[in-house]
């Protein structure tokens, strides 16, 4: 793995003109995602399966494995910093210039898709092997990341990584457990350092600019039929973790005036969850994802409910207020059902808005190369948005088929990633100049 | 442990005034419940905690040892028939005379109480002790028997044991599968033999009665503060599974009015299923006590969500008509919510009434002993009710402390379990004439 030597007689330019015009492997890139899926993947499944691999996990772990594999082979020399983040700087002709950083995770949900995270990550280690497969030298350094626990299914709070570089890890986090795990050990089983956390923060500055490749997720681009989505911004999500107390009892012998149903009082819950959000106009939405019931046998009355609400928006004034809306008939459920019901905050991520400049910069790359775009919000939480509080951010949308993601049915095509791929490339290209 | 052989020269009554007169030991009866009580106990404590004693479990099998242990110590010779039910005969001086049958059942529910099932169990031994203690004969044979798997939370379908000896397993029931284990696996766990499980078929008629002593597990006795409750009947009960198919998505880049939520529509049946029980007259009463979601995350709009309607009500007629009504809501809300809903019924128990002369025996005891009584109907389903089906069946109930079952918080004053089970001797007695 030996690596051309920047050649300072040579202007940047002059070299990038005398290189050959660098571009992606569409086919290389289709093959690495493919490869990748297979960590996590069902077992006796097929790429269309989907994946499971949550951080931390096995597959986690053999994901990212594969990925530094593919950084060297780009190149690059990984180093995963104390939050588990894998990173490796490829130099520039400019000396000491902050990088122009791209990246994005490889963790998924449950059941997740192929490309979710996946094709931003790879899509960033393309970048780099397309440079040196030209053996091109930018001007700026490009930095290339992997984030650590993007999607946050285990210990319910995400941008684990992307949020310890940005230090915006909460008081205590490290302590929480998540099926019987403490996170700071889920942070070791990456080879992170949860003892030297604050060795991960980045400083406000030190990136010329941070770029992430990314599925939708929704269904804007593939509807519309336009290839190349340009961020405006990623919403505000606020999560709440409510705990409903009624009393467990026998569902033959207590009758029906008398119980303290815990389920009863979630039903109405998740119902006014709905109704509350729908009700004003906007593009905001809540979803009650994930509950947990006690005893939860069919011949007894519920007497423990735990579920989450989470609400997203661009404005973050607004979902406070519809939490408060919830929180008020969450009370008056708890009334009439004999319950108790306390809603308190889990998590919360402002809102975060991508760089005018950094728009503009990918809405000219695309008008060279041809191709139509459309600016449009994130619904999703992105890395992006931490890293937004450290400098200029900017995130390239590709179309997701059906608008269907978080599920084994998420599918971009393979000519759209490869063309979101090469956007990436000219857009790091502009910004490196 | 020598018995006295019965002589046959005397006869029974006459034996019946020579003996001493039979009474149960309330010490005795309290310290075996307490000491049942720590198989399946909570680690580390207490009674006041509770018992998980799921049937098949490792708690369950050493609770059933010990049971057998104090049938032996009240000479009896237990056996366990095919099902798992554990039986043993006290001889009478009548010759093939069909045995008064008592007993009930040791499972329980997870985090149940200390005397649901319990109580008639060891008060059921209690009798037998009696009789042995002062050496008393009756004219008809009494059996003993332990129920297995009376609370179906393995399985999710109860009277495993009761319903085996009445002949009234379902096709292919030994081969539903639970937490991973078949259930003629688990027969086989508890000394069973589910390859010749019509073994322990009883006949029709093979019995004079059963009476099965038992907590009421509601609080209408402990309201009017009446201390012995004569069983009318046994509810009917139908137990549904419901599936309910949405399409799992992001929870962030999905559109509220494109969702397909499973959990919404979960949410709106449960509010249905409760509107639609309480809204008509009568004791009628709609559980829905387990959920599953899928994928179950905070983030993930639910793909898809099981849950159960249980229905209960003295008339299985006015059962089925609410269970069609909730049929039918469930297709408005599949529509309206995007999603599919299946509702299939997963277990029926008809009503079963208990004998009147039967009824009329146990108030006479009562009578005789100047103890209140009140007559009442059953919401919770027994092994009585298998037990109806192939003779007299009598149940006698005492108060349960402010209603509370199926929870840790079950209770049953102690001096009430020994008035229970001295009102169980008395109709024995008087039954074995």
């Amino acid at each position: 793995m030996t690596r051309r030597t920047f050649i300072p007689a040579l202007s940047a330019a002059l070299l990038a003109k005398s290189a050959a015009q660098p571009t992606i492997n569409a086919a290389r890139l289709r093959e690495r995602i493919e490869k990748l899926s297979e960590f996590g993947r069902p077992s006796g499944g097929a790429f269309a399966d989907g994946v499971s691999r949550v951080a931390y996990t096995d597959a986690d772990i053999a994901g990212r494995a594969y990925v530094r594999s593919l950084m060297v082979a780009a190149g690059l020399m990984p180093r995963v910093d104390a939050a588990g983040n894998i990173s490796a700087v490829r130099s520039g002709s400019g000396s000491n210039l902050p990088p122009v950083l791209i990246g994005s995770h490889i963790d998924t949900v449950p059941n997740g898709g192929n490309f979710d995270g996946v094709l931003g990550s790879l899509g960033a280690i393309e970048v780099a092997q397309a440079l040196r497969d030209v053996d091109l030298t930018t001007r700026r350094p490009i930095e290339v990341v992997i984030w650590s626990n993007e999607e946050g299914f285990a210990f319910n709070n995400g941008l684990c990584g992307s949020r310890a570089a940005a230090g915006m890890l909460e008081p205590g986090e490290l302590d929480t457990v998540w099926e019987g795990m403490r996170k700071s050990s889920a942070i070791r089983k990456i080879d992170g350092d949860p003892g030297s956390i604050a060795s991960a923060q980045r400083k406000p500055g030190s990136f010329h600019a941070y770029v992430e490749l990314h599925i939708e997720q929704g269904g804007v681009l593939d509807q519309a039929g336009v290839p190349i989505g340009i961020v405006e911004g990623i919403v505000a999500i606020d999560r709440h973790d409510v705990e409903i107390r009624g009393f467990a009892n026998h569902a033959g012998t207590t009758p029906m005036p008398v119980r303290k149903d815990a389920m009863l009082a979630a039903a109405e819950l998740i119902t006014a969850v709905n109704e509350i959000v729908r009700r004003e106009p906007g593009a905001q939405v809540g979803t009650v994802g994930q509950i947990a019931v006690t005893p939860n046998a069919p011949n007894v009355v519920p007497g423990l409910v735990k579920l989450t609400v989470e609400l997203r928006d661009l404005s973050s004034a607004k979902i406070t207020r519809l939490a408060d809306l919830i929180r008020q008939r969450a009370q008056v459920i708890a009334g009439q059902t004999q319950t108790e019901i306390n809603m308190r905050p889990a998590a919360h991520h402002n809102e975060a808005l991508a760089n005018p400049e950094i728009q503009s910069t990918i809405e000219g790359v695309c008008k060279r190369m041809g191709i139509q775009t459309r600016r449009l919000p994130s619904g999703a939480g992105h890395d992006a948005q931490a890293m937004a509080t450290l400098g200029r951010m900017g995130m390239i949308f590709v179309p997701s088929v059906g608008g269907v993601s978080h599920s084994p049915k998420e599918l971009t095509k393979w000519e759209d990633c490869a063309r979101g791929t090469e956007v990436l490339l000219n857009t790091v290209l502009e910004l490196a100049k």
